[in-house]
């Protein structure tokens, strides 16, 4: 780590779009941590953001030369992310990288190589698993408040498909979607999967069918211990951004509910209602890409481990290949299974 | 139909156990009907629940040669079933069975003949279906309230697993309890099946194994029409009956909760509590099969359709063989494959 | 008590009106009791009844007059409780009566006075206390839970008010609506009331001002032991019945909520939303009601003692007319305070 | 307003105590806003804070003579603020003062007058109107929802008691908890109090009673055009800080709930619990203090109204020494009645 004599680790955050105005705002609230420069294709978006927050608009080079910069912060678009992650890792940046590191699990694998032989902090943007909600479930599934995890059900519903030129490269539902709700199994069952299948139909436009992909999923995983995973997905909930998911335990139950923006209730002489949940993921994981920030930065500087490694990014990403396979063959697989 | 003198149906009921007597004493509250027999090969248990009802203990022979009696309701074991549905049309008796027929696809279907050719009514007792809840999410459904249904999740916990003995002699979890839950799913997706998954493990009691059968059970059915379902089940919930479902349409979605018997809530230093559901279904379905036996009266007196046809119920075993073939080799089927 | 050779106890129900058929629909069910009279001013409406139930339509007299018959139960219009508790008990017979004795404390005290002399049980049908939510919250609070309660929220609210001729002879809003919530004020605190303040007004419709009643009231109880209550009611809330209250207690709280038809949620984009409240007191106190009735055989039959006696009557009574007094004189009255 | 060279507002915040913070919290983010001294008789305490924020801990005569500020944000103890209010306003600095501008009516309305001769911005920080769920309440009610607004009824309850040294400067439970009610009851109901009755109980800590005070309270108000408001208040509800309110309309309801920290459901053999609301207010109200801060600084910079007058704070102090004068003399009293 380089910090300069004010005290401060400066950084450079690559890709000046939503995700990267999210994080920039985070990381300006980070006590010690000063955001130096921005990079970004688009050179006004790069600009903009800096101006923003009193940092610099530059080349990718141009940060990374730069011995001042303790960790880069990569929210660029996906096919930058494993390039950027070998080359912050070679120059000893620690690295926080949106997820995925790469589309394919080979590429995942080499940046995770790169980041142990540079011997700096790789973390991977799953941002759920700082969630307040998510996040409580975990602690209290460890405190052993329900048992043993036996099954889990994760509803992960999107409100509305992204454009079809987004979802061609995506990679596909499995690896664009549902690479959350994987990290998600991993981590609440505390167990690898055994077995997987996965199914799907387009359902809500059938552009996304030409295009080779489907916007409806229903996966189920098996795990080496028994266990059970099931997850449903679709790219289209009229009523919202729906996330939740609920784990049985042998002694009790843990759900995690979705999060309104007010705790209104309206009587009417046709219902009791409350408010839809928030509309989408800046809304609905604020806290959640605030705390992962933090939690980066404490661990740049107190050495601690980070809770979402590389290792977790490969391992979310096998399931999300495996996924696709089994959708695509109609068949039901056992994870390690050649091809 | 035969009717007596006095304006009201004569009816036998077979099987004075639990559920026999939750239908004797819904059907002594129906207006125009009257439990004249019952019968069980426990001849203390026929005599006590038949003088509760002012009703007569006789064998079965004795009751279906009364030309007075008008209808049977079935409710001794399920190895009677196919028998008592068989000899109850021949001598033009209605009939109402709890599910399910038969064990077997090949005998239930014979009995769905046997009915057919004697045109008696006949009933299957798929009370979720009469549940006041589950009612309304079909109702509303049906209404267009949500759009066109895409995705069904279904959540079917029992509070605790029946003893070995009864296990070994129920079919497999599949047979016993998911069958009802492949009802839901038919009533209300409101279409067939055309591949399944089904995968499970037996986390509670290993005793459950040894007899060949799991207690922890995921199920995926994909339609004809493209849409998905989900099936989680369990043996064990330990807090309770759990008997939800919730199913996404174009529009919106509609979830139907458990029933709990008051509406406390309690705020403590640590918590802010309700109650756990109702128990089990004798509390839970209450006035499901209040419903049932009401809407089976009505089918029979009026002329009207019964909501759950003997192909209801025939249909739903053979979901339940199919899945019990997709977990026991492990991959997913088409319905219809040949073994 | 008077019982039959056949082992049953004959009654004769007053009133064949809605709470008539409520309570002789619940007494046919309870086992060892006979509905043997319906007695009405409207001849058509008794004979209806008696009809149903298999009884006979008479004059008052005549039922009186019957030795075989064990119990009264009262349901005709307000004006004629007094007379009928006061014959019944003299001639022997027990009575259940529904709110209020009278209008008039002195003549409550007098029914009160005439049923002790007579030595028979006479139970007052403030049904709220054996709705199962309620019941609950009071034996939890009996059980500790809550520790010492300390205050007390009632929400009482109507669906819509009465015809203003049924209000001019109600006795006004405390007497007609809140004699219920002094009722529960009472047996939820255990206590009782050592100052009153109410306050109301007209807001619904101006006939009811015109009529010399309010339909929107605030009122506050201070009890003897310091405790606090607050009760809110109108007689009109758009959105259906509503019926709640609150106690905090020395170490929680408990709150009893309304009863929804169904457990459906529905999710569209604008809200997530529940039924609106069973909409009026036969279907909210439906359970209520029944255990009412088997309560009073209970203590009829066995010699245990009833939850709600006439002297809960006289006291709920004294709460209503002072709080008509405090109203009307726009002040804060100590009870027991005189003219 | 008097504005520096780089752009930004020069501010001093007084007070250096746990509120104090929050704002100057709040403030250091708000675009344009700097915060240049802070003022504190506890010198260490302005110290820290100043040092947190690249501020400067000095004397009030200081910041008060620095023409480069342009706003006082006062936070020091109740007894200060209408001083600094004055001074302030005399010297041409906009006001943000915490509730209430002084324990007495009379120096309370010298102060608004002084603020207005001074033509300065005044705000006072009766942060709830600021609260997302409280603001979307009053919101949907101006946007006739629930039609005409009939009933308000108020749960303020805290989860504690202060230190009886601190109840004794307080000036009374009514001016230093249920300030903050009547300011909520006026906004919402949109109407001035005509009658009001207060009574109350020392239930905690008999310290408090010593001291004068009661830790329980109920209040209600019957406003000028009928509508009526209840209010409850503890010191001391053992569940944490409750703030809830319900407004009753024409056509329908609004009911305020409770801010919870996680969204974790949690089924036991026992129960289904939720989280306990926020503990209190600092967390409960996090976002209405940053939205107020950011509400007090756009009306200074656009001249834009604020939320929150100087009169609206007399306006529940006159409410607070009514009921305080209601409490003592155990009557109701009609507001703006002679001594």
């Amino acid at each position: 780590m380089t910090e300069k004599g004010h005290g401060a680790m400066d950084v450079v955050v690559f890709g000046a779009g939503r995700i990267g105005r999210i994080h920039a705002g985070n990381l300006a609230r980070q006590p010690g941590v000063r955001l130096k420069y921005v990079v970004d294709v688009n050179r006004e978006a790069a600009e903009a953001l800096a101006r923003e927050h009193g940092a610099e608009a530059v080349e990718a080079d141009v940060a990374l030369a730069d011995r001042a910069v303790g960790a880069s912060v990569i929210c660029s678009s996906t096919d930058t992310h494993a390039d950027l992650i070998e080359r912050s890792a070679t120059v000893g940046k620690h690295v926080f990288c949106e997820k995925p590191a790469d589309l394919t699990v080979a590429r995942a694998q080499a940046c995770a190589q790169a980041v142990e032989r540079a011997g700096v902090v790789c973390m991977i943007g799953f941002q759920r698993r700082f969630d307040p909600t998510f996040a409580a479930v975990k602690a209290r599934l460890d405190a052993g408040e329900i048992g043993t995890p036996e099954m889990l059900v994760v509803t992960s519903r999107d409100p509305g498909a992204p454009p079809v030129e987004y979802i061609k490269r995506s990679g596909g539902i499995f690896k664009d979607m549902l690479i959350h709700d994987f990290d998600i199994f991993r981590w609440i069952l505390d167990d690898e999967a055994e077995t997987i299948h996965a199914t799907g139909s387009c359902l809500t436009d059938p552009s996304i069918a030409e295009a080779g992909d489907v916007d409806s999923t229903a996966v189920t995983i098996r795990t080496k211990r028994g266990r059970l995973c099931q997850i449903n997905t679709t790219r289209r909930a009229a009523y919202g951004y729906d996330q939740r998911f609920e784990v049985l335990g042998s002694a009790g139950m843990l759900q995690a509910g979705n999060v309104r923006p007010t705790e209104v209730t309206a009587y009417s002489a046709k219902a009791v209602s409350t408010d839809v949940p928030e509309p989408f993921f800046l809304e609905r994981y604020r806290a959640a890409y605030a705390h992962e920030i933090a939690h980066f930065f404490e661990a740049v500087t107190r050495g601690t481990p980070v809770r979402t490694t590389i290792a977790d990014g490969v391992k979310a990403l096998e399931l999300a290949e495996a996924a696709t396979r089994s959708w695509r063959e109609g068949r039901a697989l056992r994870i390690g299974e050649g091809a």
